[in-house]
């Protein structure tokens, strides 16, 4: 199977659906702001996975589209607001909204997007009761997603060695995983599913959060940056406590000079590309990012089998495969 | 009848029902920095007509206190995301949320009493059909008040003489009245009116709306900064293009010296307080301040006129009392 053509493809309708929802709207400006990430693609996991679930539990895929789109609109709208807060000036290989535009601009336009996530909420065609239940499934994960980022700012002030793995899993999961449980979790609800599977396709979403955070901790340091579209490094220098760091830290010993190397680029805005290679192939030799992978690796697995609660179907194949790409793609 | 002990008495219910929405959370610094406003008091006009308009209506009050929470906590969002972009550093006579903490968290509060809205959205006790509606015309507000901040940001770069009367007016309707409308809307909704008493609600809250608004301009330049919580003179500074300034200029002579006064303190960071008072001095001289007084209290005048829906009611006389309130009150 080859995921990235299938993912594509079944990311047709969902684009669609995102493009017309963010059509319409009186201010230009603003518009064009609305749509800078969301048109510049992305790889659509979140919708795709509301949609494929939907698709294994039995239900009509068509049905999770809306659902879908708006669970990618508001992934959108944590992107813009991240790199305000970050600073970040590049994402998926252009200018951020706010470099694009201004800090105000890009402020409103993640709020925009956010009010539009949840008209496009509305708009999903379930039974009434069940939209109640989305309502709050999908309100309860941003306000998670906003607890997360906060934690990802407050640790940055932390010392390091202060920080507990669990910190940090617990971090990543309100920050990132909570949207892929809300999508598949909202995808079984849409097809009518039983507790036993809505749980299920919570927990294996769960474990694919998890394990593509952690594996986009180590492509932030590895990776291209033509394929990623981020310049490389840029975690080290704004002194993100990843998995990797975290781990470098609990086992380079005081006088080990990769541990200096790491802690001299480390949360320091002014690093030379030097000392962030420098730091870089500290976390490589020292096993840390071997380590990283390793545990994303371990989730996919553990992932993989929360779908026994599935009849077999492409679907269900599909999502594990989408499991897998999460902790071995390239961007 | 005493409007203001009317109102603080009204709002009790819905002031518990605020603080019990926003206690929950992980992490007690974005919890505190939600908070902040909420906890500081305001009007809470918003979901106090929606619980008045409920009653009005015929329905019980109190199964509009969750929406008016929601309401409420919604208008909050946007004063914390207000202040950051304005870069005000006042808020109902304390600092404000990016001054109290940083930047970054008071955008990420805001995010958070977005979410906690919708999720308490969740919690109104309607038939599961009116759920999705509220869905819908809350979530439509919000853009639309993302719309009128946008707008009023945008205003302030375009020459003044270049904008009419009706494009202030349509900026204040999304930036503020919208959100009276949703309430107003909401609450008959949740009461289960015709729909002709919801559109008549919705119609007398647009003037409430647009006639607070116009007032809250004039305040803003005559109002005591201890009354008002707010420094005077803020929104010549910032450049604000209100009614009242609007007037002026279409009004006053190209060599008229009060043109000059007011056009030098006009969106300039650096005016002394000797030329903001010489620019609000012009304004009061040539009869704009007592105009925007004047259009708002018709406004005023206008939005009674709905209320014939109603059968006579104590709830009836105080939405009447209220809407002279919103265009004659101290702060």
């Amino acid at each position: 199977m080859d995921v990235i053509a299938d993912l594509e493809e079944r990311a047709k309708r969902v684009n669609e659906a995102i493009a017309s929802y963010l059509e319409s709207g009186e201010n230009q400006k603003l518009l064009l702001a609305v749509q800078h990430y969301p048109s510049a693609g992305g790889k659509r996991l979140r919708p795709v996975l509301a949609e494929v679930v939907a698709q294994a539990v039995g239900g009509a895929g068509e049905k999770a589209v809306p659902f879908g789109a708006a669970i990618e609109i508001i992934h959108n709208f944590t992107l813009v607001h991240d790199d305000v807060m970050d600073n970040d000036s590049m994402r998926r290989g252009r200018p951020s909204v706010h470099v694009l535009f201004d800090v105000p601009t890009a402020i409103i336009a993640g709020d925009a997007l956010f009010a539009r996530a949840f008209e496009t909420l509305s708009d999903v065609d379930v039974p009434p009761q069940s939209t109640r239940r989305l309502l709050k499934l999908t309100a309860h994960a941003v306000w998670l997603i906003a607890e997360g980022q906060q934690e990802d700012m407050d640790f940055e002030r932390i010392p390091p060695t202060e920080l507990a793995i669990g910190d940090y899993e617990r971090m990543i999961w309100k920050k990132t995983a909570v949207l892929f449980e809300c999508a598949a979790e909202g995808g079984a609800i849409i097809a009518g599913g039983t507790e036993e599977q809505i749980d299920a396709m919570r927990d294996y979403a769960r474990s694919l959060g998890i394990g593509f955070q952690i594996y986009d901790d180590v492509l932030a340091l590895l990776g291209d940056k033509n394929t990623t579209g981020k310049p490389v490094g840029n975690d080290i220098r704004n002194g993100k406590r990843t998995l990797i760091v975290l781990h470098a830290l609990q086992n380079l010993a005081a006088d080990d000079p990769r541990r200096t190397a790491l802690l001299t680029a480390l949360g320091n805005a002014n690093a030379t590309p030097e000392q962030i290679d420098a730091a870089i192939q500290a976390l490589q030799d020292c096993g840390s990012i071997d380590y990283a992978l390793e545990v994303a690796r371990q989730h996919a697995a553990q992932g993989k089998k929360h779908l026994e609660v599935l009849k077999p179907s492409p679907e269900r194949d599909f999502l594990a495969a989408i499991i897998d790409y999460a902790v071995n793609r390239k961007s």
